[in-house]
């Protein structure tokens, strides 16, 4: 086991300590922002719901023609023994695949593939109990199937977020409304609907479990939603893997359903967080146990 | 001087060879694309028209929130610095500026600033001669007044050149074009009066030399253009640093005036040599002559 604060990532087939991970500068994402990532939670040295991450990685590594260096199993292994070496109990693990070392600075070469493991900052409490604001802007990701590293727009963005003493940017284009630049979004119809945005967004593993969960108790679908829609919402949240669900109570200087966390949403945060634990017991069996 | 071969990089205050020359893997270039840079020419220990381009570096690094590592006389001394070192008499430079070492991976930390020196490329005497077949994409550069290094739809479309036995690919959005991933876009209607693409463009400084070397001969302006303007066009072609001017006979499956590079196109090409040529002569005096 490894001594806590030091921390290992896993670098090109070598797990090293964080402080001696480095990329050459010729890599295609220093010089073209060039490469796809993915991001998923641990505890106790298990990683919740890995093989959707690890289907949704390879799939936007497929998409933007990128090479994984290993198979899912040979990933998954990686991930596990990287797990073991850091032993953080609760944490966060992001694999990158960049576009490689590029003999021409524009043509992808062999990609790197960078594991790193970091503390998890949950949300806050305050941010479920009351609720966000986010504002708008109208904009959709390139390729907004991929998980790429092309955050431009949204760190760009960052500013007019506290600008406006907001938790987040909703995306939209012309009136359609999509996604956060990390979080996909949902609205609860006053009947208790639960509709997430179609079109335009990156498939969240959390958007998954949550249409799932909301079917068992609700109607539950994917669909198109307008600004105008979400307006008149009863409640609307959004959802990613560090967040799980979190309430929006105003976007721009509209107040959702009455400005308070409704109760859909949050039967759906605990519907998610029994649906984890879960995961978790099942990942802590035997190995046998758990399929690709 | 340098041995011919090896080149070195500038690098956060330092110039080193390039094999050493490595960012950590914590960058927010690797981690979300997030980054400017710039590029130009060098001949014979002079860069052309460097003013200019270190205006829009610094305008691109203010535009994304990027501090420079420098003034622009100090990063002119150190570009002048590092030719000296690798002492190639034709070359490119590249300025990369990125998000720096990102505390939690999404706010930028300070920047690293890297400076790479390049054996330059020119494009063949037969894309002059013959002019080359583009196609045209719906897709407009996120902040495109920045040049960042984004280049996700850029290099994602190069499958699609490939495929279309074109050379490049034409943005535009909603049948008004743009640019090209990395060059200016122009035409010259049948009255000769030359058009460069207004509106959701990088601000190229070639593009800036054909205007104003056009003026003289012909009217010229940045005005809209729309993809019908485009078709009917007597003459259109291509601008960057590195390509200097290329014309494009041949849009999508419509061939563009008589289907071979038009005599404005190329009187501008010649212009523009005889431009670089003044350019450089005028940096090789001494340095008091050369001011910011």
């Amino acid at each position: 086991m490894a001594t806590p604060g030091k921390m290992h990532v896993y670098l090109n087939r070598e797990i090293i300590p964080l402080e001696k991970a480095f990329l050459h500068v010729s890599d295609l994402s220093i010089h073209r922002g060039y490469g796809v990532f993915d991001f998923f939670k641990i505890k106790d040295g298990h990683p919740f719901f890995l093989p959707d991450y690890l289907d949704r990685f390879f799939h936007s590594a497929q998409l933007m023609r990128l090479a994984p260096l290993h198979t899912k199993d040979e990933l998954r292994s990686v991930i596990y023994k990287l797990i073991e070496k850091n032993n953080i109990p609760e944490s966060g693990i992001k694999l990158i695949l960049t576009g490689g070392y590029s003999e021409d600075g524009y043509q992808p070469g062999t990609p790197n593939l960078i594991i790193t493991q970091h503390p998890l900052s949950l949300p806050g409490r305050d941010q479920v109990e009351k609720g966000i604001k986010v504002i708008t802007c109208d904009y959709i990701r390139e390729l907004p199937e991929a998980k790429t590293i092309n955050y431009t727009m949204g760190i760009w963005l960052t500013d007019k977020i506290r600008q406006h003493q907001a938790a987040d940017v909703l995306y939209h284009r012309n009136g359609i409304v999509s996604e956060f630049p990390r979080c996909n979004f949902f609205i609860v119809r006053h009947d208790n609907t639960v509709v997430t945005a179609a079109g335009n967004v990156l498939p969240g593993i959390t958007r998954k479990n949550i249409l799932r969960l909301a079917g068992k108790r609700y109607q539950a679908r994917e669909s198109v939603v307008t600004l105008d829609e979400v307006f008149s919402a009863k409640e609307a949240f959004l959802t990613s893997t560090t967040k799980r669900i979190v309430p929006i109570v105003q976007i721009d200087d509209k107040v959702i359903g009455n400005g308070r966390p409704g109760d859909v949403s949050l039967s759906l945060l605990d519907d998610l967080v029994a649906l984890e634990i879960e995961d978790n017991k099942l990942n802590a069996r035997p190995q046998k146990f758990y399929q690709f």
